[in-house]
């Protein structure tokens, strides 16, 4: 069986270079699980002594700390400094953006408004670091208290959607004077998504490696399923049915944002020899 | 005769302010007309001494000038201020905002974009203030050399509609990182519009005094017409027609941006008397 990969799949930029940190600095404690992927966890703990620890207090001094790719709030970090803690900062860099833009922006004397999950780790980070007024919202319709003279600054949370982005941004612009826009979106997850949907108009089957609870693996294969109606989401090789692939020629292969590449080169080995 | 005025019709503030300093200001001199009203510029002539000039180079040092309200490019005010001109300084506010927007951005290393004419007196002027790289346009598909990194400042010209300007803005969100939006949009043409809406749905015949190669004028009666087929365009009461009257109880009157008030009170005199 041919197999042939999506052009973007799988993990991106920040997580691949959370997982190279982790690698690199062996017995190391995360905060928090590193990614939503309980096999990766397991690996890192085998083979680099990698630990996870939720609660910051229980975090010993001279310890190595790696804080996760969507960051962590301003005081937590103040607390892990004043511990000694030796930190190997993965925040995501997309995500740093706008941190130090709700630090500088309030500085400058802008309200800030955030499109995001105020309960997500992420915008918690971010909110940290406003000392203006902010708000988060995920709906134009939430906007409270902006008038004509407002000086506005509005950032996204990097997972979010633009369109929606817009919708907020074309609200402030209508009803603000200055409205300072930063596209803080992080176009990981949509790419991933545009790739499958060339992939899947391609391949005879479609194989879409991810966690069967993950948002953005379900997304995936409901993509694959509108341009192949062969297509099937596994968690691992062992999940694999022969049978889907009789008469087939070319099979796609596709993988959600927490999918480490070994599962899915396991998975492409077993289809290679179909 | 019944009348009722529009809510909003006629001269804009920045209009009406520009009159009082001319008549405050006797035997000064425009560059320009000040007003694209010929009855207008008569009366301040005769009632004022009010000269127009277009010449700068033919303004004598000493003498008052009045810079209309679009304002004029930074190196003629200059050259005014060289030969020792009394400036009377009639700029629209909402046209020096946006002149102060590019002169401020510029130094803060912005490209700026200007959405407006670039042939307009206002656009030249706002122009004139830009030194980082600046591009006047239409329609987003003329926005040249823009990057996902470039810091792009967005405004308007002051009577351009909001709908494009969004237009261009989402543009630019979409392909940029940073973009500051300043809207500069005067909402004071589209007040009239809206009012006359109102009005027309009311009146049992609307009159629209204005100038018949007035764009604005025959917008307004465009939209008159579409609400009281009994609407009519004129310049001032000589056009008046009684039968036009007849049967009818209530007139509403509305005037283009370039009427001035003491013709449409001689038109309402009559109007009333009917």
């Amino acid at each position: 069986m041919q197999t042939k990969r999506a052009n973007k799949y799988g993990f991106c930029f920040g997580v691949k270079r959370a997982i190279k940190l982790a690698e690199q600095n062996k017995n190391a404690t995360t905060i928090g699980p590193l990614i939503h992927n309980q096999k990766e966890i397991d690996r890192l703990k085998v083979d680099f002594g990698v630990n996870v620890e939720t609660n910051i207090g229980a975090i010993e001094g001279d310890s190595s700390v790696i804080i996760r790719t969507h960051g962590i709030p301003k005081n937590d970090l103040k607390e892990l400094k004043n511990r000694n803690v030796n930190i190997i900062d993965a925040t995501c860099p997309f995500v740093t953006k706008p941190q130090k833009i709700c630090e500088e922006m309030s500085k400058e004397g802008y309200e800030i408004i955030i499109f995001g999950d105020e309960n997500h780790p992420e915008v918690k980070g971010v909110v940290s670091y406003c000392t203006s007024p902010c708000q988060v919202v995920l709906e134009k319709e939430q906007i409270k208290n902006i008038h004509t003279h407002s000086k506005i600054t509005l950032i996204s949370q990097t997972t979010k959607n633009v369109s929606k982005f817009l919708e907020i941004a074309n609200y402030l612009i209508e009803n603000c004077y200055e409205v300072r826009i930063f596209n803080t979106i992080c176009n990981a997850t949509f790419e991933n998504q545009e790739s499958v949907k060339i992939l899947a108009q391609e391949a005879d089957i479609i194989i879409v490696v991810g966690g069967k609870q993950s948002s953005n693996t379900k997304q995936l294969l409901n993509i694959a399923l509108q341009y192949c109606k062969d297509s099937y989401c596994i968690e691992d090789e062992k999940e694999l049915q022969k049978e889907w692939f009789s008469g087939k020629k070319l099979c796609g292969i596709t993988a959600g944002a927490s999918t480490p590449n070994w599962i899915i080169d396991n998975v492409e080995n077993i289809i290679k020899e179909f």
